[in-house]
């Protein structure tokens, strides 16, 4: 193999085993097994199980969500939902995302490599939609960003990954455009 | 010990080692180790670490949050949100939640106690207070109540738990009374 295609494999390999084992019960010996390769292969890139997580959610975050631009706050809210709704029934979502949250409430270099890519994806996505709303005179300026954040991601986090009811009925999403759109205009 | 005092001494073992090691390193030793009782003891009480930890999350659901009766929706709001921030600040919910939920996702039985329990807990409690609103006409009777639930227990979940921020700025929980009682109007 090339070098560049064992970083590849070691990388898929990384997803696999989060998804089926988690990354408590992960282990070098076993991503280097998945990936045929040696461990001293992985150890050559990562010094850690740990590191390469890291590295893996870094890597993600910067690849980031399409920021929607549609002129007006509902058109854009409901674009990011459709995105939003079908990242989350992927399994890097649904199943490695609850477990490096897991992982984030006792490893601190984990929560803050989380947050970095909160602050990238999700969360940066809705800022922009927020900002551009402020501008467009459709949401007062000067709101709190942080609690419209919350608004825009929270409930569909909550029914997709809490609940674990990703299938959602037929007018959801645009349901939930409505009533997030007239939360915000109550900030 | 007397038999009512070892079986609680593993269930605050058990409380202890999923918070300090997680579910999916806890181990029977390492939990009769901390109670300071022999495995036997465990085992007698419990076939496995799974079914340990089912029964304590539904003793937690059957303890229930208090439903709230103030009288109004946003009253009702309020109070909800006081409580689940008290109760999101406390080790249980910041670091066994998301321990749970990682092992949910790849344990049916465990998804369906959490689903169970959040049922007979928050969601519960929400319900409620939807349902009360609809009779007082504060709410269009009919509403789609999954939803609705999903707009009440989503943001303060995604603030405290998922972006792990649990110190609210001071007017935090007022706005979010304020802005979800406007979604839910709009539903």
């Amino acid at each position: 193999m090339l070098r560049e295609d064992v970083t590849e494999a070691i990388r898929a390999a990384v997803f696999e085993e989060l998804a089926s084992a988690g990354y408590a019960r992960m282990s070098i010996e076993g991503i280097a097994r998945r990936a045929g390769v040696g461990k001293t292969a992985v150890y050559r890139r990562w010094r850690s199980k740990l590191h390469l997580v890291l590295d893996l959610v870094s890597a993600i975050a910067v690849q980031g969500l399409p920021a929607p631009d549609t002129g007006s706050l509902e058109g854009d809210l409901r674009l990011l939902y459709e995105v939003t709704s079908r990242a989350l029934r992927h399994p890097v979502a649904s199943q490695v995302l609850p477990d490096l949250q897991a992982e984030a409430a006792r490893n601190p270099e984990i929560a803050e490599a989380l947050r970095k890519a909160l602050r990238e994806g999700q969360d940066g996505v809705a800022k922009g939609i927020v900002t551009a709303a402020e501008t467009r005179g459709e949401l007062r300026p000067g709101i709190d960003h942080a609690l419209a954040l919350d608004l825009i991601s929270g409930p569909l986090y909550w029914r997709s990954v809490v609940i674990r009811n990703p299938k959602l009925p037929k007018d959801y999403l645009e349901s939930l455009t409505r009533t997030t759109t007239a939360a915000l205009k109550a900030l």
